[in-house]
């Protein structure tokens, strides 16, 4: 609490909220149909939604329609152009995705009066939230923001983010929920104590293991932990005690390993013959 | 196009929408005083919103306390329990961090039936959204989100993105956005074919320059970059034409290269001497 973090409480501001958004079973509409729609409707579709979208046939790209038809379960299409304020009605969110940018302003001051988050493509000045990029693995969401600053770099650090991940990490988010859950059923109760003393263990856990000897346990594993951790005055376990193998990064002598190395030998080899080769002569 | 693709298309959901929220100068009330409070108000100022927490002075922590102290700008404090739906009034946002679950849910309840975003701790069923791991470099922010699936997790997530990042992320984003706003001075004009070539050219520049040659550009690689790439034809200048110079990592010779190379010396010349030696003796 010294002065340095006054100066940083202080200079807190000028981002953007990032939340993740709720909308299972909810109801969508994306006005458009072109690329960008294309691009909302696989970002709702994510968050297990109901989409209606409001385009005529000719404004739908390849990808739309491939939506369209394969996920009549969730995406109704109606071949029109917007027609009213009565489209919004039951929507839980607007997406514009229109060349017209008179039109979608119309959207969503509508929507905006009846306090349905909206969000009008190209037109930030208007928007309740912004997209990003997204990486995802199962339960893990990744989403990148440049708070409007240039999509194309949100993609460069996606790429950045992409490499720097095992790929187990959506793996072990699972079991680590599935350990959580085994935990909960020997150890019952809401809050308190009790309460405290799971998310302690499992905090001191999560700090001592590595993401990918999670994501490589099984059940038997889970319960050895819990009969050799928590039973045990809720100690930590080692992975080696719970006798997890996990896949370590294959061993591999790499090429920066071999070249100097054999650099090393004939440079060696050369000069001992030399060496050798002169005391001869002597 | 491939069936590949259908599964995939088939497959999507699960997940949340994540999103960038706009709050600038919004209204939000945060109920509670705690750990969980004092998280939200960094959140949300991070946001650049109006802040009202309502809890009684006992229930505050130190940082909550903190927040309310050094940002007065933007942090309002009530010191009593939660009133009444009146509290809600003007709100474009609620938080509830309580103990009381009960309070909560009714809270939940009049945020709803008003249409205000509303997210209740610990309470996941209740929550329109939810909160995730943060990383922030200015105008780039990440946000990782588990799903409600373990925020131990998502923080080893977050240490892992953090040692990936450069730590020039931020002042490459800035810099690319000056680049698009000298860009346009030059080629004004909304959408149309004169916009798309000027996008074209930004995607061309960002897929080939690396984001830590963008961070170091000043104001006269900028011009040069517009006088030798977008007005020669809007060809992609290379970072050397542009003579930027980029700090690049240390070139220090690593000791996985050094060790190798001197075991491999220091054998070749065993052998070459043990050799001679063998040669000499017949």
């Amino acid at each position: 609490m010294d002065s340095d973090t006054d100066a940083r409480i202080q200079s807190i501001g000028g981002g953007s909220l990032l939340i993740a958004w709720q909308l299972k079973d909810k109801n969508v509409l994306i006005v458009g149909g072109g690329e960008v729609a294309s691009q909302r409707i696989e970002s709702i579709l994510t968050a297990d939604a109901h989409i209606t979208v409001v385009s005529p046939e000719h404004g739908l790209n390849a990808r739309t329609r491939r939506f369209i038809e394969l996920r009549k379960d969730r995406v109704v299409h109606h071949d029109r152009e917007f027609s009213g304020p009565e489209e919004l009605d039951g929507m839980d969110m607007v997406l514009t995705a229109l060349d017209d940018n008179d039109l979608s302003r119309q959207i969503v001051e509508t929507s905006r009066s009846r306090r349905i988050p909206v969000n009008a493509a190209d037109i930030p000045d208007l928007c309740d939230f912004y997209f990003g990029a997204q990486v995802r693995d199962g339960p893990l969401q990744i989403m990148i923001s440049t708070n409007g600053n240039g999509p194309r770099i949100a993609s460069l650090i996606k790429t950045k983010i992409q490499h720097a991940l095992s790929g187990q990490e959506g793996e072990a988010i699972i079991k680590v929920g599935k350990l959580r859950s085994k935990l909960k059923e020997r150890a019952r109760g809401v809050g308190g104590p009790l309460g405290r003393a799971r998310m302690k263990w499992m905090s001191g856990l999560c700090n001592t293991w590595e993401l990918e000897d999670f994501a490589v346990m099984d059940e038997s594993a889970m319960d050895k932990i819990l009969d050799e951790g928590w039973e045990k005055n809720a100690r930590v376990p080692t992975v080696e005690e719970i006798g997890i193998s996990r896949p370590r990064r294959k061993e591999i002598i790499p090429t920066a390993t071999i070249l100097p190395t054999s650099i090393g030998f004939l440079a060696g080899a050369l000069v001992a013959a030399f060496v050798i080769h002169c005391t001869r002569k002597l």
